[in-house]
C-alpha cells in the first residue's frame, strides 16, 4: 500500500491574529512550532517513514515540514518546494484582520470570499508592493501564472497539476511521501482525489497540523483516507477553522 | 562575481561532550542553533541572497542550513542533500570521548587519526550496528562507496566530485550558493579550490558556523576567499577546534 500524508501547516502568527494571510510569508507561532513537532511524533509512533517531502514556498509550511521531519529523524530526505502548493492568494484582503473585514464588508461577503468556489476577492493593483511579481521567488513564473487574487477554483487549478505531474508520478519510486501545505491548496488535491463537488469542497475545513493519510493501491487508486489522531481533538480543530472570520 | 559560501555546522551535542561524531547523526546543541541564526543574520546584513543550498545527510548540517535560511527569509530556496558532504567517517572511534581516547591510545595516536592525511582510524566491523549499510539513507550507495572508516584523503576523494559534478556546474545557473557541511568534507573542497598540499590541509581548522566566502569570476576561477565576521572571534574559534582531543 502506498501512502501520501497531507498536512496543513501549524498555526501562524497571523492565524493567531485572525488576519488574511494568503501568499504573505508569515512565520509559525510558537504553538505552530509545537504542532509540527507533535505531528512528527504521532507519525513516527504510527510507523510512518517518508522517502520524499513536498511543500510550498511559504515559510509556515516549510518550517512545519522541517519540524515534522526532525521529530521523525528524517531531516535528510529530499524536499521539493513549489509555488503551486502555496495558499490561495487573497488579493487585497491579505494583511487585513478577519473580524475587521467582516465588520466592514459584512460577515456574508467575507464568507463569500473565503468560502465560495469561483468568486475571488478584489485583486491587488498591478503596482501593489504585495504583488508576487516583485518577489524574486516567483521570478520563474510566467506572467499569466502570477496571481493578484485567486478564487478557490483558481487555486485548485494550479495545485492539482502539481499532484498530477509531480507527486503522483513520484509514487512509482516511493512508498510514502508527505505534502505539507495550506488549507486551500490541500483542498484542491483532496477535491481531485475524492472527486468532491465544487459545492461540498467549501465546507471541508482542514485542521492545522493533523496528518491526513491517503492510502493507494499500486496503481494509485485511492483505497482509504483518514486523519491520524484523537477524533475529538480533530473535530474541535476543524470547528475552530470553520468559525474563523465570524465577528 | 559568483559567490559560494562554505559553512561548517554549528556546535553539536557531541562537540560539546568532546566525542568523535563522524557519521553519527547527532543534533545541534542550543549554542549550535544560535550560531546558525547568527550566521544567517551576518550573511543577510552583508547583502547575501542565495539561489540554491547544498548540505549533507546529517541533521547537524541540515538544521544549521535551515536556521541560516530562516534568518535570511530564504526558507523557500531549493536545497540538495548528499552523503558526499558528510563528515569524515571516524570508524571505531565514533561515539568515543576524545579525551578518553587520548588517554587510552596516547595523544599522538589521536592526533595521527584526527590529523594525518591518509591514515584512517580502525574500521567498524562489518556487522557493527553503527555501519552505514544498516541505515536506510545510504541504501542508494554502491557497496564500495559505503565507508567503515575514512582517512581525510578518502573523505576528500568522495567530497570533491560533488563540487566538480554538482556544485560547480550549477554556478552557470546561480550567482550565490551556500554549502553547509562539516570540518572535513569542507576541507576537501577548500583543498581542491585553493590547491592546498596534503600536509598543509591538516592544519586548516575551520571555525563552526563562520561563513567562508569564495568569489569566482564567470569562468569559475577563484578570485578571493575570506571569512565573514570579526577576525578576533574567528581566530578564537579556530584555536578551539585545533585544541580538541588534547588531554
Amino acid at each position: 500500500m502506498k501512502k501520501v500524508v497531507l498536512l496543513r501547516h501549524g498555526e501562524s502568527v497571523w492565524n493567531n491574529e485572525n488576519r488574511f494571510t494568503g501568499w504573505t510569508d508569515v512565520d509559525l507561532s510558537p504553538k505552530g512550532v509545537e504542532e509540527a513537532a507533535a505531528a512528527g511524533k504521532v507519525l513516527k509512533e504510527n510507523g510512518f517513514s517518508f522517502q520524499k517531502a513536498y511543500t510550498s514556498y511559504l515559510k509556515r509550511a516549510v518550517k512545519t515540514l522541517n519540524g515534522v521531519l526532525d521529530a521523525m529523524d528524517l531531516d535528510w530526505i529530499p524536499v521539493e518546494k513549489s509555488w503551486r502548493l502555496n495558499e490561495k492568494h487573497y488579493g487585497m484582503l491579505q494583511g487585513l484582520n478577519k473580524t475587521e473585514t467582516a465588520a466592514k464588508y459584512g460577515e456574508e461577503q467575507v464568507l463569500v470570499w473565503r468560502r465560495s468556489y469561483d468568486i475571488a476577492p478584489a485583486p491587488l493593483a498591478a503596482d501593489d508592493s504585495r504583488s508576487p511579481r516583485f518577489d524574486i521567488r516567483y521570478s520563474e513564473l510566467k506572467d499569466a501564472e502570477i496571481p493578484l487574487t485567486e478564487s478557490l477554483k483558481e487555486t485548485v487549478e494550479r495545485a492539482v497539476p502539481f499532484w498530477e505531474n509531480v507527486i503522483a508520478p513520484s509514487m512509482k519510486q516511493y512508498d510514502q511521501v508527505i505534502v505539507t501545505a495550506h488549507g486551500n491548496s490541500l483542498r484542491g488535491i483532496i477535491k481531485f482525489l475524492k472527486n468532491i463537488s465544487d459545492k461540498d469542497i467549501i465546507s471541508l475545513n482542514l485542521p492545522t497540523a493533523v496528518p491526513y493519510v491517503f492510502e493507494f493501491d499500486d496503481s494509485m487508486n485511492l483505497v482509504k483516507d483518514s486523519f491520524l489522531g484523537d477524533p475529538d481533538e480533530i473535530a474541535k480543530k476543524m470547528n475552530a477553522v470553520a468559525n474563523q472570520g465570524k465577528k
